[in-house]
């Protein structure tokens, strides 16, 4: 798993049918890199979270249809950026 | 889920007979570096797109029997190059 | 596998169920770069391990149910932090 | 998938059971780095070919069985060293 | 698959079950970066060899149970150091 911190919300209109049954959030990690993952849990801007990829993703999206390769698995409850960036 | 910016269409018309199945397109992240994707949802060049990679890519298809190992997702409402790039 | 060293804990009150069942180290990679595995063995701060990625990782983490991409599968008995960064 | 440009052949006398099936090229990208890929659509040296990775390389290999995680998924029709490296 | 060259043996004697079954090999690309892999074919230092990743590396490993996720799947008959690098 890697260490993200949530951006933002990501709206898709148009999009594959299974990946519409969960919010979507723009993570960034400590580069600023950004990426896209499903958010099972309930996340807001600034959160640390840890993301799962590969196919745990899409089981820790609820359900193995959804076609996530990126999942939230939980807000990390001490962070900060200092720790991050070390 | 990776944010690309969708470039052109591919041809290859010597290829995999499960590939043949669906479009694709030429994707650029935002370095430039350039993948290529199967595209279930009908994009267009200069649109922003999430790409599904991994198992998921072949269930996003639509069909896990077509060999893609990146699909994309979704048309992404409201993003724009400043967004990307910060 | 690649070559990590054992950081800290990681506590993530709010987490996925399955996750919940073992516990999780911050390890880092030879440029000190950070992420996060599930630990069945029982490592601690300073070990080196060896760490299992892809869906190998779910089923080292001892139920292919825990949604981990990134699971400890060793401690190395014999190596120094000039082996690794040579 | 990416976009590769095939190399050369591979031998590899000592190998896996299942590899053994296919040939085998090396395959680079635009930054000259080379990757082994199975060949089952008889590709030559010079030819730009898009690249299946992960579990979908097996399947494109023909046979699951086929232990591979780099398959080539077909020749592009029309592409220079100009587009690649854009 | 890539190209690596085997660096040497490496011992956990605290390990997962299902890799003790199998000898580990520490190998390196050609920029020096080291990776850890499952030798089921018999490997000294210095042999240059293609290394399965993702799922494959499991069925390369002659059970899916072990939880490798890099395997040698060969030893590559004609390789210099320079082919290697160029």
């Amino acid at each position: 798993m890697e260490i993200h911190r949530v951006v933002r919300d990501l709206v898709t209109t148009k999009r594959n049918f299974w990946l519409a049954a969960k919010p979507l959030r723009v993570v960034e990690d400590y580069k600023g890199d950004l990426s896209v993952a499903v958010d099972p849990i309930g996340c807001k801007p600034g959160d640390f979270v840890i993301t799962i990829t590969i196919s745990a993703a899409r089981i820790a999206a609820g359900n193995p249809m959804i076609t996530t390769d990126m999942t939230i698995g939980g807000i990390i409850d001490h962070w900060s950026e200092e720790e991050w960036r070390s």
